[in-house]
């Protein structure tokens, strides 16, 4: 049989990236690919506690749930994100999901028709592009410095494209780790407004904040809920593997939304939404993330110390307030793509810049994960990869 | 802010029919409308002992997992699916999904472009016609009797829509509870490999069987491994709340749907797989199975008695052989979608037979599960609407 796909999955096939990257858990590599909280430090005994508590509430547990997901983890969901001011919603508003990619992948689905226009960071998450342009969106990036999109190019974009949507890491971003500006959130709602563009807020790090001093408003606390859909999911401050993450936005867009997740899944896995809950409420929450800012946080400043003590020429480098990962931006001789065959087969892994570029790819940027890696491994892993960058460039070789 | 939706998603709005079977479930009427198995007969205990060994497995237990699904499962699954003769398959030709549902979108998503033509039985399965539909293909009613679709028809319309896909539900089917034969299977083999055809199987009750000498092969058994997509789930035979389903089939096609899945939600709960795989090896599946068998039996066999006690005029009903459903034509004159408010008023619901239609729906038909009511609550039912049906017809309105 010789089988016919569907157009809009070529844009799904696999990069050579992925394919490198896919072989590096295989191997022993020190890796800071991936997006992975650090195992040692999920709470174990809280989430079996949790379940433990929902098998003692009685079969009717296990049976099948509504679309929108277990009402009381959506209670529990709107307290939580009362305590970042976001306060324009209720539980008919709220609907949990398979992770926050699920949200990425419905918000498309009932927002895109193909040709329509997306903004985005640029550099941004690089899953969410592969989604905008799975629905054949055109997705557009629009310039950013180290506070967010820059006005002049996101008015610029507006007007050029008329977008339909944005999509933005506002709060220590994937995979740049910045956070954006009080005053460019700002800027970007008030454009969003005038313009009828529909923003859709990824936050799966927020809550993974260095500096508990200081205060970053999500967008979803600055509307008036009309015109932004906020993401986020369990995954980074309570365990991936419970798969649960959450929308929140205008109760239109939502209920959309749960008309394509009835046809996409029917609904999400109930038992993980009822132990969550059990453990939002049983369990100290707050405390156990606290303890996963400090290591993080610790790793971050070792992997911050090796970087600097590199000398590598050329560096590009900001040190995160929060989140999971580095940015780099190294000399321009420096291919990072064609470099990585070369990492791996010395023992470490990162992800080349390129793929997180909706529109003009840098080939000289890369992407470091410090919350998985042990202190070890980091200290390591960036002696042995940032000779490798050093090597290439004393050899002259330049790859483009 | 104005909303302006992706064209795609009109085909999901909700209907009439859906707004008042959602309120049903909150009114204590007898529902015979929903697909639930009984929470009564859920193996709470086997599914606790299956979480506790996942817990004692230690901590990366909870962490990510790739998008193809915990592999020993789908190595249990490759031996459960052998002894119904499906043989074709190995582990990297196996998925897990969030239910079968997730299968039926993520199909769809690879193989469908907007007109593209998709074959149904007439009726089939009305979340997955709604699925097709929000893909904007073309969706075929093929005329169907009492042994699966007829050859003759099916000729005609391949000839007439050159389709890209077939979709059935030939074992024990929803809404019509009735199983292919053998021939009609061959037949449609035959037919989709002379015309380049991708047959997707949709099997969720093929374990609910009643008369356990008798055997039906699935179309997955029968093929070479090319043509077929098999889809299965342990919603129905262990609980729906761990939302895991499979798909197996040809490699070429399962990887694509594997990037797909990438993009939906990255993968499925972990956590839950991990559980199945305790309970398939150290419980007694095959065990429970049986029991609910003997328990549905029982079921089926009182609505079957109260169907036929109640003499309906013009009534066709067949005994399901497995399964949860009967499949009821009624007097033309009798309008089971016109009817429905009155009967949740009374106190009873069914699903009318109109959505089941890809095509030419009949207003006369509805579906009846037997699986989640009990004894006493069929009984009852049954008379409520029985005698509603009786008197629409000697009041002799005609609705059209």
């Amino acid at each position: 049989m010789k089988y016919s796909f569907a157009n809009r999955i070529y844009s799904l096939q696999s990069s050579a990236v992925r394919d490198i990257l896919k072989v590096v858990n295989q191997e022993g590599v020190i890796s800071f690919a991936g997006g992975l909280p650090d195992d040692q430090l999920f709470p174990l005994e809280g989430i079996e506690e949790a379940f433990a508590k929902v098998f003692a509430s009685g079969k009717h547990a296990l049976q099948y749930m509504e679309t929108e997901g277990y009402l009381p983890l959506r209670e529990v969901i709107l307290e939580r994100m009362s305590r970042k001011g976001i306060t324009n919603y209720t539980t008919k508003d709220v609907m949990l999901t398979t992770g926050s990619q699920q949200v990425i992948d419905l918000f498309s689905r009932v927002m895109l028709n193909p040709g329509d226009v997306i903004l985005t960071e640029d550099p941004t998450y690089l899953a969410a592009l592969q989604v905008f342009k799975s629905y054949e969106a055109r997705v557009i990036g629009v310039a950013s410095d180290e506070d967010g999109m820059i006005p002049e190019d996101l008015a610029h974009k507006i007007k050029e494209y008329k977008p339909k949507c944005v999509y933005v890491v506002p709060t220590f971003s994937n995979p740049a780790g910045k956070v954006w500006s009080l005053e460019r959130r700002k800027q970007l709602l008030q454009a969003a407004h005038k313009h009828n563009i529909v923003v859709l807020e990824d936050d799966p790090y927020g809550d993974l904040q260095f500096n508990r001093e200081e205060t970053y408003a999500p967008l979803a606390a600055l509307d008036d809920g009309t015109c932004v859909l906020y993401t986020s999911t369990f995954s980074k401050t309570a365990v991936p593997a419970l798969r649960t993450g959450w929308v929140a936005g205008p109760f239109q867009i939502v209920r959309m939304m749960s008309q394509a997740k009835q046809a996409n899944d029917l609904h999400s896995n109930s038992l993980s939404q009822q132990a969550l809950y059990h453990f939002c409420t049983g369990f100290d929450m707050d405390g156990h993330i606290n303890r996963l800012i400090a290591e993080y946080e610790k790793r971050m400043n070792v992997m911050y110390r090796c970087l600097k003590e590199a000398n590598l020429p050329g560096l590009k480098l900001t040190k995160p307030k929060g989140g999971m990962f580095f940015w780099l931006e190294l000399d321009e001789h420096v291919n990072t793509t064609l470099l990585l065959p070369e990492a791996v087969s010395r023992g470490v892994a990162y992800v080349p810049g390129e793929p997180f570029f909706a529109t003009l790819p840098k080939t000289n940027a890369l992407r470091l994960n410090f919350s998985h890696p042990t202190i070890e491994k980091i200290e390591s892993g960036i002696t042995i990869m940032t000779e490798l960058f050093k090597e290439s460039l004393q050899k002259e070789v330049i790859y483009s």
